[in-house]
């Protein structure tokens, strides 16, 4: 049978005979998960009661299930691997964004659903949370399309079933769905013995044909550039790929959605690559290098400046995490970390000098009495970053704002560069203090994405979580007013304005929480919560005059798409 | 072709040539609807900038899509037909538990989705808000199973698939899902010429087997009761009802599910039947009676008071909506309108009299300074409704409690009695002022559901909303520790402790907030929210000292849980 190795010690306790639960939670435990997110509901009872008493993890409560779901997403950006637990229908149901969204960004999350009693299913009863339609596999069906794996647990196939759906969250790095009837937890586990798929190993001679090409393009490259990319951070290559970087002595440059896939303070790196709308410089560099060694490309329009990036195929050695791409050849079942350890001694070493420029919010602006403007408030930003700091950013102008800002050595940041589901980085957060209680998280949103899911202030209060909030308010969904060339001033992009420093109070915590305007008042801001964000939350309000303050690179999108939007009249 | 009768008069500046966005408000406007709920996102500018030139239309904005979604379903309710607007991926993926919950409680809604431009989505380009896979049916696909209807629109279809999509939605009240591509919004529809389905309607020979059936049955009554249930409200029954109980003179009693769908006033109501857990002499008068004239039953859990409801079938006369079952014999095809006519018709008469009983909270303990508990906070409610106040009533105590008071002549009851997914509620009472601005709406909600959505009142103050909202702050979900018998005081079922009355300041909005503690702070409460309502949003936070404080309902279903989990340890 697949048994875990090890049970965890200090539930000896518990019954000898381990119970569907119990086993659920040690594999989990295993895999180094101390805390599972979710929302109570009737149908999960009896796993929350198993979990109350399980000693090594805990259960942390959100204020809904999409905002509990984000948070696990977060948690295991950081831990590796998350757990969810919600209720039947209405729970599973509030949370599909949160799935699809662990889906689109490569993210292994369980997610476990506590599903009516195991007699009521089969008699077809109608029972609440349902359709009303006797059909208890309707959920399951809405899950099928949007996780790597989905499965009914009980007592017989649990051994079986938890382990594979662990290891495919693992593999694939994609959330996966379980369910199980309320009544099975506490049945003891009748275990079975199989033998667990093999994890995808490299196939020698598609890595050595691989190399052999790679090292074709390499030997008669100059300046060649290594470029890294998300899924290089999704699969934890981050240390492969320095390594690499270090041994040929290419520059390194890093996409928008890759940003903190590699250390920006390292002297081989050169900048995010951002099309058409990010810095020249790094451009250049990159559109005309004659061999790019591109780690977990994502060809995405928001990742690419709306596919302005020109990337020469013929020129392009793509590292996968299991295929290797080189110009119009393909070679499978590569592991990405044989195929960059393979490289890193094949002994090339590039001689060209890595040509550095300046980042774009590299000039502070001082003057105190200076309204709030992006030119003012990123350079602050980046100057207050620690090292090993978390970066929690929302979609929105923040989102490529932050993209431009110089990160210290050890900061990871935290945002959905491809699913860009407003209102994420709010719950982001509550689940990145959780997974890591030592490191100082900040958060940056802005008054429209905090709106959606507000509450889980709320819950950062109760935990004692304490992230520095920086909440932008330029009065409405400025990302949205800058993606929209047909139409101005739409009504629909206004939100509400809330007093934003008032919140904690009103959720009954205490935190520091300050509206600022100026230079100076941003600055006095930043000073007190650098102080008080050891003993309590912080949040920062800026306010700017200007509805349509963005960044550099937001501008440049923005005349991009006005240029778009022209030709198109034209046609 | 499938045309609206008379396009919105109004809108006749528009082009001549109806684009396929223009056409789809069209259809909606004829159908009543004035406002169309949703969240914004680039991929639905066409749709919301179309809709912001419509005249007739107003886009109501909601703080997320869930929100929007609960809301549109309130508004359904009480205008027949709802729509919301949601973007590709990240919008409607957030909102897959409205839809699921009008599947559930048989709403009619018609979901559209903004998608991606059809060239990007022909080419397979990795778009943000997917899944980065270049698949772009996966989210209709996720909505398969949860709705009635799904259809992707193109200038070519639009004047077919719109009305049929509607068609369904009204047919079986159910959600329907229509995507269109961004630029195909503004696209001059293609007109085609085809036969909508033919609504069902009643087959003569099947109707006529029914009602001698039913007849015989009738006509050895004595003490026969009419019970009305859920689908009869959902169905638009309650006119035909009232008139078939007034001529057959015939006690009525109202399920759970159906509270609202009789007036409790009239002299033939006797009251709400709920099973081991409602008022005896209603069970005696529903359980003993020689034939029951069930419409629109739901066989369900907690409609049912957990199955200890006794029916005997052989007695019971079941009119569904488009069938009737008599016994164990079933008549299809049969309209419950033309069903609940030909009995009307028949010239039965019942000659026994109506008994009529107290309701729960008919006695009103005044000592003012009595802390609250549900013996005395219960009869204020049923005290201060006035006729054609709508009661939005979240799952929670409160639903159980507010089943059990008396309700005036025209009052609408807003609450999932199925689908229970809290936080339903506070959006809705957002929904239920926008569709009905005229009338008092009031929300009945606790702390642990209100938390879930409570963005929601920001929405209210930006719209001038004037709900009176009642909080009932009892320190976590109550229900959820008087459903779960095995553990005690659970940890995960304890709520923060929010400052209520400051939500709406830090919202940014004007309020008569106030919390109470007593019966005499609740008298002063209600009296003045009375008056303020007229200008104002209200809410009054109800603080229970005993955290297991709950209605009668809920003490009786306890007792019998606790009763079966006794047996379930004794087998």
């Amino acid at each position: 049978m697949i048994a875990p190795n090890s049970s965890n010690s200090s539930n000896r306790d518990l019954p000898i005979q381990k119970t569907v639960g119990h086993y659920l939670f040690d594999c989990l435990y295993q895999e180094g998960i101390t805390d599972i997110f979710g929302v109570p509901g009737d149908y999960n009872f009896s796993l929350l009661d198993t979990l109350e008493k399980y000693k090594g993890i805990q259960f942390v409560n959100g204020r809904n299930e999409l905002d509990s779901g984000y948070a696990a997403d977060a948690y295991a950006r950081l831990k590796g691997l998350a757990a969810l637990i919600t209720t039947f229908g209405v729970g599973e149901m509030s949370t599909c964004n949160s799935i699809a969204g662990a889906n689109s960004e490569n993210i292994p999350l369980i997610h476990i659903v506590g599903a009516p009693p195991s007699m009521a299913q089969q008699q077809h009863k109608l029972m609440h949370h349902t359709l009303m339609d006797g059909n208890y596999d309707v959920f399951r069906k809405v899950y099928e399309p949007i996780t790597a794996y989905t499965a009914v647990l009980t007592p017989e196939n649990a051994t079986i079933e938890i382990p594979l759906a662990i290891q495919m969250a693992k593999e694939k790095k994609k959330p996966v769905y379980l369910m199980i009837a309320i009544d099975l937890v506490a049945k003891p586990i009748i275990q079975r013995f199989t033998q667990q798929p093999a994890p995808e190993t490299t196939q020698p001679q598609s890595l050595q044909a691989a190399v052999d090409h790679a090292m074709q393009l390499l030997k008669q490259a100059q300046n060649a550039v290594v470029l890294v990319d998300v899924r290089a951070m999704r699969f934890h290559l981050e240390e492969p790929v320095l390594q690499l970087a270090e041994a040929l002595t290419i520059p390194v440059a890093t996409t928008l959605y890759g940003k903190g896939a590699f250390d920006e303070s390292h002297p081989q790196f050169i900048g995010t690559y951002g099309g058409a709308f990010g810095r020249q410089e790094v451009r250049t560099a990159v559109e005309r290098a004659d061999c790019v060694i591109a780690i977990g490309l994502l060809w995405a329009d928001s990742n690419t400046a709306n596919f302005t990036a020109r990337l020469d195929p013929l020129r392009l050695i793509q590292i996968q995490p299991d295929h290797v791409k080189i110009g119009v050849a393909e070679y499978p079942h590569i592991m990405a970390k044989d195929m960059l350890q393979a490289l890193q001694r094949s002994g090339f070493r590039q001689r060209s000098p890595v040509i550095k420029g300046d980042f774009t919010y590299d000039a502070l602006i001082s003057e105190p009495d200076q309204l709030l403007t992006a030119a003012t408030y990123y350079p602050r930003f980046q100057n207050m970053l620690k090292e090993n700091d978390i970066l929690v950013v929302e979609t929105g102008t923040f989102y490529y704002g932050i993209g431009q800002v110089k990160l210290p050595r050890g900061t990871t940041v935290i945002a959905q560069g491809g699913w860009q589901s407003i209102g994420y980085a709010t719950p982001a957060t509550y689940g990145a203090c959780i997974a890591a209680p030592r490191r100082r998280v900040l958060l940056f949103t802005g008054d429209g994405s905090l709106q959606l899911t507000v509450q889980e202030i709320s819950s950062m209060l109760v935990h004692g979580c304490k992230p520095i909030i920086f909440v932008l308010n330029n009065q409405g969904y400025t990302i949205e007013k800058y993606l929209n060339v047909k139409t101005e001033n739409q009504a629909y992009n206004r939100v509400p304005n809330w007093s934003y420093t008032k919140l904690a109070e009103a959720f009954g915590g205490d935190a520091f929480s300050i509206s600022v305007r100026t230079n100076g008042e941003l600055d006095d801001a930043i000073k007190r919560a650098e102080t008080d964000c050891q003993a309590r939350l912080c949040l920062i309000e800026l306010i700017v005059e200007d509805a349509m303050d963005a960044p550099d690179y937001m501008q440049h999108m923005r005349q991009y798409l006005e240029k778009q939007e022209k030709l198109r009249h034209r046609e």
